[in-house]
């Protein structure tokens, strides 16, 4: 093996796998990144056997010789940060697993593991699936990133679950993001084209939708997305991502999504966020409880501990339905608020021991989150 | 107590003690802040008992009625940083310790802690001392900062010893600064005015010293510095800044300056820099050995590791003395260098097991760092 590649391609190339592998495992082989070089260029793959990705380079890179190695991700993205000249060498002897690396007056010999013993990575042939734009994708990961479990145990909780749902007239279908942690739920659709077709109800992992985001880069980029029976696979140019499907079942969330109102409320997004970002500095670390209090077109916003104090703020709000006090997770609501992006949002709520729901203010977009109310004394 | 503050001047009057008050003690009051209104505006102090400020504020201040009141520092800062407007009322009524604050429609009550129950801070009268700017003052804390011992165990190395030099011809005397770990030190002298007289030995804690760097802001400003025999109090404008002497008998230091070289090198500094980053990428993380070998105008860095793989770095130097090779941790030889601020610096060894001395290239500026080399295999 033997190649040349640019500076700035070797750190994009890695930068983009340091979340993917894993290094506290009991198989060293997945804290390295795959290198494998041939007439096409490079191909840098990693995997933590549930998250895979693949990058083919070409561009900048100058091949030499075929061949392939697999070496410490960590270790080779410090080096490609680090090296002193624009242009970095690889050369990797018949038989041998020693990587030579030099730019410049910088030379490293960097121990590797054998390309054969690196984890098989799922390829699934283009085309069976639909696409989406970056920028969709990516608002649908956002938007419901947060609201997935993060507790191992809550088996169906740990992903996100996807589904198509019927667009507005004329629209065409969405692509629906729902995510819920049992405590509030997001619910996001995005348009897409082609056909979604799974053999099977889709749950992708938070780790696999936390990587993804970081590869969505130009919002007008197009992927290709297709679903087998254990695998879901995001193409773009030249990335090929994949996550394997979760086990367990998504609740039926549409229980939780209540269907009519009482009161409505229509809000600046900034000042709601503003104001509880406040008030939450006097209520505990722990579950941030407030108190919305919905009168007289205001409302007002308190937090009270016994040992730190209290805080009150009042909001000038148009306020359909009667007067109403209900107790939220102020983290809650501003995780929601963080991810809408009108200026004006809607809260429904029902009584005070139902459901809340935030969605934006001009009811357009396939989005809502739904926040369940705490008791307070 | 009851006083109208500008946002901004509340907001400078806390972040400046957040890193003082300590949560973590057995005495909760030193996790507030005392705030003590009088007819000359607003005086906000904060200690843990070793470390104290004082900060007096006048200008954007309007004071309706005096009182005194200690709260929790790091929550009144939240809400200064959060309040929806430019200007935060606060008021105490008599006898209660529970403050009101008001910005817009925001309202908070915090309790508090009696004004009384704050440990003494002390303050020696003005005048008896030196003084010093605000740029040489933050040169001599950022160049021996990093030499301090952080092992409590260490009696003697855990502070910064200071003492008085002789300047170059018609220069003056020199305030210094020394400080060492046992494995490395740093020295630094700078001009200062006026006649520094202390009690006793001097050694300046860790903690004190970091805070004090945070207060450095305008280079030109003057401090003046005034040393009991217990106590360093360091005041500049509107601040007095204190720290407890610490007990403990600093060492010997001019026992580990070597008085003579037999190799100097020449070298530009942000050369050695990049190429030490490089090489130690693959050293040890522990104690990042590496070697220094020169011979033939050539300064070769290497490290090695077993599993890690091996880097090598050549640099042309201009070197006066016979070849050598001598061990060293990476990492106390880039804190030398990023302490340095010459573009050039010299290089210092005797043989292989004797100090080395890293200056300034220029020679001129009361500046040296000594690291003690590391046997190598």
């Amino acid at each position: 093996m033997e190649l040349r590649i640019s500076k700035e391609e070797l750190i994009r190339a890695l930068s983009r796998v340091q979340g993917i592998v894993e290094k506290r495992s009991t198989n060293p082989i997945i804290a390295n990144v795959l290198l494998e070089v041939d007439d096409a260029g490079l191909r840098v793959s990693a995997t933590d056997t549930e998250v895979s990705f693949v990058g083919r380079h070409s561009g900048s890179v100058e091949v030499s010789r075929n061949g392939s190695i697999t070496l410490g991700a960590r270790q080779l993205y410090e080096i490609a940060r680090l090296v002193p000249t624009d242009s970095v060498s690889m050369s990797l002897d018949e038989g041998s697993t020693q990587v030579e690396i030099r730019s410049g007056k910088a030379h490293f010999k960097v121990p590797g593991l054998a390309a054969a013993d690196f984890p098989p990575i799922p390829d699934p042939e283009d085309g069976a699936g639909f696409e989406i734009t970056t920028g969709a994708l990516k608002a649908l990961v956002e938007k419901v990133l947060f609201s997935i479990s993060s507790d191992d145990t809550r088996t169906g909780l740990n992903g996100a679950h996807v589904e198509v749902a019927e667009g507005e007239d004329g629209k065409g279908n969405l692509l629906r993001f729902v995510a819920t942690d049992g405590h509030r739920l997001s619910l996001c659709g995005r348009p897409y084209q082609g056909e979604y077709s799974a053999p099977r109800s889709v749950l992708l992992p938070k780790k696999g939708l936390s990587e993804l985001r970081k590869l969505c880069e130009k919002p007008d980029d197009v992927w290709s997305v297709s679903i087998t029976d254990t695998t879901a696979t995001f193409k773009q140019g030249a990335i090929a991502f994949s996550m394997r499907l979760l086990e367990g079942e998504f609740p039926d969330f549409r229980q939780v999504i209540p269907p009519s109102w009482q009161r409505r409320i229509l809000l600046q997004r900034s000042d709601l966020v503003d104001a509880l970002r406040r008030v939450s500095i006097l209520s505990s670390e722990k579950s941030h409880p407030v108190r919305f209090k919905i009168a007289d077109s205001t409302l007002t916003i308190t937090a009270r501990q016994q040992e730190a104090g209290e805080a009150k703020e009042e909001l000038e709000a148009q306020v359909d339905g009667p007067d109403i006090e209900v107790g939220f997770n102020a983290k809650y609501f501003l995780d929601a608020l963080g991810a809408l992006e009108t200026d004006t949002i809607a809260v429904e709520i029902g009584d005070s021991l139902s459901p809340c729901l935030v969605r934006p203010g001009d009811g357009e977009e396939d989005e809502l989150y739904v926040i369940m109310p705490m008791r307070l004394e």
